[in-house]
């Protein structure tokens, strides 16, 4: 088979698993779940071998070091894996929950039914965890699954998909539901995003590039999970104490990931007495400072900010800063440079919070809080699949709702339309 | 300027305007929308003026007579359009509704909101009075629109579009908020459709072709209104009489629209019973008959169906017709032919009928009632923008909630993340 024929192969048998798949109860997908984790812990072994071979031809290529710190699958790792499809089995089961009922002027009786998607396809990067809790989540959604992994994971994906498969299909979950793209030819990615006549819909997590080259030629509708580049806006009215907690969260706790604040502005009127604290914290975690005129005019030595930083994402321990003259200027900056990810604002005063949470178009706003909290877990979701930047369908992060679509019933005692 | 040009200068205008449209109050909404209402009434003489000019040029061109009656505007037809925007002056403004709200562990106070997308475009054919019905729910979702209509109505929708304009911006709409595409040339779809960075959702209205091919280039998510192959299954429970008032409302009501059935399915059981009155009262209401080997058979004379006939969306008085041997069939050959769009199932057998409901994946499953009910009006929404085809952001009749998105509000006292 050409690479072509092995993804219509797929997709075929997962749009045909997905008709099952759609009425099972939630007790068979709890039960298969179960089996999932605990084929891993079982296989942890094979897994970490696997993982070798792929961290080998990795360290061979020279891929970076970040990458290869995400493609790393430690004892502990595998083990947070298991316990993730485990965690999984213990969320409310979405399907079939009716969101709206209501009688018509007819005299039907109208219901707004949450169904499975269908066939929901993965195309991720670097992580090969992305492999079993996207399954999980897909599966307990009543979806059937195509994953489709970078080729840098191609070994260890491919393991922890036949592990989770056999699991699954021996727990009842119809054979074709996992559907696991093995080819690492690039022109698989493409052929999945053409295949609407049996994909649903498509998660797309990775870097821009990858992002746009796939969305730009996909015909089955694609959620983009794309760079978050965060912002924290220090108001005059803020609180300056709370103002260096939550910005030195927001950069340091976590520089990697797509929620870590990468620009961070702040008032003129109170810039020459919360900048040199701050900054001297931040320098002293390592953080390096890009600034505006400003910045640099306040503290010395720091390195001018050039125009590509404000819509750079660093996700390393990199700060862009500016000084701006109000809470509209730093609106504007958001508008222009953000990534509509998450944003805040750290201030006592009730208006200017008002129209930052208002105006800022982003997926998560906060007031007084750190941009690291944009999660599914933190936000009570249970898990997530990740954080659409886009605005149709879901918006930040997707739990299993969000891996849902809606059906009306509509039940009647032989209605016929005027 | 070209054709490139001027579809970014219309789409970033409306971008701009959209920030400021998130935030204004319903009351201007609304007196925006009554002042375009009165516009469109005061300015009948020189809508209709301009619609037999686009009139004229289509008989010239040898117009099919379904796409004339499509596009010619009636004084009753210019009266509803100025009665549509009134109408949705009075419906219930989507923006700023809280949609959950939770206290999360970190004691941070979590709101879901719904916000307009911001910018979305609408791409149709034909019908003029889509100028003016889209705008209105763009603009009362909070909403900048960017309207392309077919060539054919190329006077008639720049008539109604300066109107509406007008109107609206002398009532405190933003400048801008109103986008439309004036030139016929193709490639502004095109370029439309592509324009990621200012418009958030084009929602397609028309045949497959047009579908298909603007979908298959497009980055800006789009939403699908595609065709509606409805199918009616009258099983071997079914009440004869119901079945007959059903299936005969479902196609001959108003046979030119996306809910008219186009296939019946009839349980083997009763066929020779159901279908000689069935078929004599649809053939006196016009309507040709395509049936496969057993319908003819029951019922000599019958045109035999071929293979296309079963995926085809008619239009018109036409119907196949198929006996199948019991639901799961008629699901089976629903999930093979149909489009998604609206199911009927007549029984009264409950098993039988949950199946259907159940299995059937379609927008809206019907039980013993008429398919020809799935619409925004019918369902409650107050008015529609189309009917989604597609199983993501929205899914059947899309009315004012489906033309927004949300955004997660954060308030906190100061929380950093651990």
């Amino acid at each position: 088979m050409n690479v072509k024929e092995t993804v219509i192969k797929v997709a075929n048998e997962a749009k045909n698993a997905s008709r099952i798949m759609s009425n099972i109860d939630s007790k068979t997908k709890d039960k298969a779940l179960n089996a999932m984790a605990a084929a891993i812990e079982k296989n942890a072994g094979e897994i970490k071998t696997e993982n070798e071979r792929d961290l080998e031809t990795a360290a061979r290529q020279g891929l970076a070091a970040a990458l290869v710190e995400r493609l790393k699958l430690t004892a502990a790792r595998i083990e947070a894996m298991a316990c993730g499809l485990a965690d999984i089995a213990k969320l409310k089961d979405p399907v079939g929950e009716v969101i709206k009922e209501s009688k018509l002027k007819s005299g039907l009786l109208l219901k707004k039914v949450r169904v499975p998607m269908g066939v929901v396809g993965i195309i991720y990067e670097s992580r090969p965890n992305v492999t079993a809790d996207s399954t999980g989540l897909c599966l307990k959604s009543g979806n059937a699954v195509v994953l489709r992994g970078g080729s840098e994971a191609i070994n260890s994906n491919t393991v922890i998909s036949t592990i989770i498969k056999d699991a699954a299909y021996g727990s009842g979950i119809p054979e074709g539901a996992i559907g696991f793209i093995e080819t690492i030819d690039r022109a698989a990615v493409n052929e999945m995003s053409r295949m609407d006549g049996s994909i649903d819909m498509i998660i797309l997590r990775g870097g821009d590039r990858m992002i746009s080259s796939i969305a730009s030629g996909a015909t089955v509708p694609v959620i983009r999970h794309g760079k978050g580049v965060c912002h924290t806006y220090v108001d005059a009215f803020a609180d300056l104490k709370m103002a260096r907690d939550i910005c030195f969260n927001a950069k340091v706790s976590r520089p990697g990931v797509c929620n870590a604040m990468e620009t961070m502005l702040v008032h003129k009127g109170i810039a020459e007495k919360f900048l040199p604290g701050m900054i001297k914290m931040l320098a002293e975690a390592g953080v390096e400072i890009r600034g505006d005129e400003t910045v640099k005019a306040i503290i010395p030595g720091v390195k001018a900010a050039a125009g590509q930083d404000w819509a750079e994402e660093y996700l390393d321990l990199i700060l862009s800063v500016k000084v701006v003259k109000d809470v509209d200027e730093a609106v504007e900056h958001i508008a222009r440079y953000g990534s509509g990810h998450s944003d805040a604002i750290v201030t006592g005063n009730i208006e200017n919070a008002e129209k930052f949470l208002n105006t800022v178009d982003s997926a998560a706003v906060y007031w007084n809080a750190s941009t690291r909290f944009t999660d599914g877990g933190e936000f009570g979701m249970g898990a997530e699949i990740g954080i659409s930047t886009q605005k149709s369908h879901a918006r930040g992060p997707m739990g299993l709702e969000e891996l849902t679509s809606i059906k009306y019933v509509v039940t009647g005692s032989g209605q016929v339309r005027k």
